[in-house]
């Protein structure tokens, strides 16, 4: 007799974007598919010093178990950083995570409980939708444009049917690279606190402006209602796996003891090792030379779009981060586009799986941060082929009338 | 208006082992409280040359993202291992875990829906009784005695109502150090099969025997129905967070499924470290001196315990692995004992918290492997100190009679 799956696990499908992403790494492909920052910017050097500094001083603390709460040099670091941009956040209220990820999974835990209302953007970060849905919780698609967020929709919604939670990436949001407006940042913080609504502002990209004005963090805001996530995936690099959460005490408290039975804790040597390296790195300088690059990659792939996408495509213009958005002229599915694309050697990911609600099978997710902007322009431009002849060809309805 | 916690996370309180663990480990005493290793034994000196040559070699691709599954290398190593132990596994039955916490999570996660039963021993891993409650399983105590769980009393459980899983430390358990017969390893895995019951074999400690032969693993008798759990904290360093999950193709598929939203993978960098650690290290001969050290240390605790306790204690007498179980005579409460341990500067964990029925308030877990024998002789004096003078006040009845 074999073993039977729980009816949440058989609930739960493999990533639709996984699966693209493992065609879209064969080597002849230009793939524009994944979110990976660019490897060539990761601090190597300054990784390996500060692990052999830590090793040859501290080695066997650095081995042994630690706490579920993280390092606390690191941890006061952090404070020290989300501070200076002006949040209110102490050791106690920040806990070491391994990865954004792990912290959408903990505010899951310890805020929703099976049925409840998760409100996300339309579209939304497709792993945090998958966390929400696998805790048995109902995600409502919220209307966004390139403001981010409609918080007058939000309410609306809540009004009809009440939220517990309201989940968003304000800073170049994944999929759609905008950016929550000043004025809705506001609105959103005073709803939430008024309404007793968790609200996770989950940044991994803020960092990465290019270019305009930062708007105030969430948390800034008002610190009682809102979870935030941080990482130095983005800006040290991703195979660390050290990031983490910050919020009211109580809620980290909660996150606290709901990730001692998943994990135990983060590695202590990464986290002693990341410790290590912002004490002697300049940080600030190293953030700024990612910027610099990402900037020219951005506008490498905003030109591109321009010379090579046909008349009636459309696309989000980021000010920052790794993404951008495209809706594709005359209704053409991303979804199908995607095998033609292959076949041309270059990779997207479809906006459909990003939807919570009534997907829009016409839009596209491009990364532009893991190529060199002449590639970036070789790529747009096998895009832009493979779109034009698409819509050069009969539609179905056409064929079948 | 505050935010309100999950249901969930309401019902689960922090750890009580935990708390007293953060006064055990004052200087001035004397703690076999916690579950450490011993870090002086830790391979500081390898595992820095692995981190090294990979970060200059891999560096790059050693801080990237990477797969869920883990890395290839590592997973073939592990096999391999396990192979030589009579187990049939192969690499996509294997997935890189962060610690065997996370693969009790992940089984819990794919294999139990809430109200599900799962029967573990009595008393049985506390983190594991948090995970099960966590998710709103019901825990069944099993008896279990010098010879691990009592099958046939499993067997009769499950005739009156039928559990869905069985979880079980098999070698030298935690917290009682016992190990489960060769007899009732093949009638647990005929009764599972038959039955079609995962059975979650942990056995952090398997690697760690110091007399006797061993007994073969439950993976070894019949890998349909069993998901195993090793690590390698307890013999390279539990701070890198390295471990690993095999079983059957579709639980470790779906329990790779749920990881994804956990934290998508495990640090690359340490699986990569970890690899080419075991490229170049003698593995077995590290894990001899390490046996050979915690025999010296578990004989060192026999002996004491022989000759500080007082007429009427009972103690287990491990082959292996990191703990001995004691039982107090006369119905001596560990839990109102420990208050006065720790006057007397000697600390121990209560036993109570480990049953996930009916606790055991006279019974008390001790550590060996983290002290040297002569620290040990030192703190199980006071110990024995501690339990005779208890022994000779008036107990409570009797004041109040």
């Amino acid at each position: 007799m074999s073993l039977r799956l729980s009816l949440r696990a058989s609930r739960v499908a493999p990533s639709a974007v996984r699966e693209i992403l493992k065609v879209a790494e064969q080597p002849d492909v230009l793939s524009f598919a994944g979110g990976l920052p660019a490897p060539e910017l990761f601090p190597v050097e300054a990784i390996a010093r500060a692990h052999a500094e830590v090793l040859a001083r501290d080695g066997r603390a650095a081995l042994q178990y630690s706490t579920t709460e993280g390092f606390l040099p690191l941890r006061s670091w952090i404070c020290a950083h989300l501070r200076g941009q002006g949040m209110d956040v102490d050791e106690d209220r920040t806990l070491i995570t391994a990865g954004s990820q792990m912290g959408i999974e903990l505010a899951t835990r310890v805020l929703l409980d099976p049925g409840d209302r998760v409100a996300v953007e339309s579209p939304s970060y497709l792993a945090a939708l998958q966390v929400f849905g696998s805790h048995g919780a109902e995600c409502v698609a919220v209307p966004a444009d390139e403001q981010g967020m409609r918080v007058d929709d939000l309410e609306r919604i809540h009004r009809r049917r009440p939220v517990r939670m309201v989940y968003l990436v304000p800073n170049f949001q994944n999929p759609t690279g905008t950016t929550l407006a000043a004025e809705r940042r506001h609105a959103l913080v005073r709803f939430a606190s008024r309404e007793g609504i968790a609200v996770i502002e989950d940044d991994p990209y803020g960092a990465l402006r290019f270019d305009g004005e930062p708007a105030p963090a969430l948390a800034a805001l008002d610190a009682s209602v809102v979870v935030r996530l941080g990482t130095f995936s983005k800006t040290l690099a991703p195979g660390l796996r050290v990031a983490w959460a910050s919020g009211p005490k109580d809620i980290i408290r909660a996150m606290t003891v709901a990730r001692q039975s998943i994990d135990l804790h983060s590695s202590t040597l990464a986290q002693r090792a990341v410790a290590r390296l912002l004490e002697q790195f300049d940080y600030e300088a190293h953030v700024q030379t990612i910027r610099a690059s990402y900037r020219a990659r951005r506008d490498a792939m905003l030109a591109s779009l321009q010379v090579h996408m046909p008349a009636g495509t459309r696309w989000t213009r980021p000010q920052g981060g790794m993404f951008v958005w495209v809706e594709l002229p005359d209704g053409v599915s991303a979804d199908e586009l995607l095998p033609v694309a292959l076949q041309q050697k270059v990779a997207f990911v479809p906006g459909s799986p990003f939807f919570a609600e009534r997907p829009r099978h016409e839009t596209l997710r491009l990364n532009f941060s893991n190529r060199p902007p002449e590639l970036i322009d070789v790529g747009m431009a096998r895009l832009g082929r493979v779109v034009t002849s698409r819509l050069l060809q009969p539609s179905p309805d056409y064929a079948a009338g």
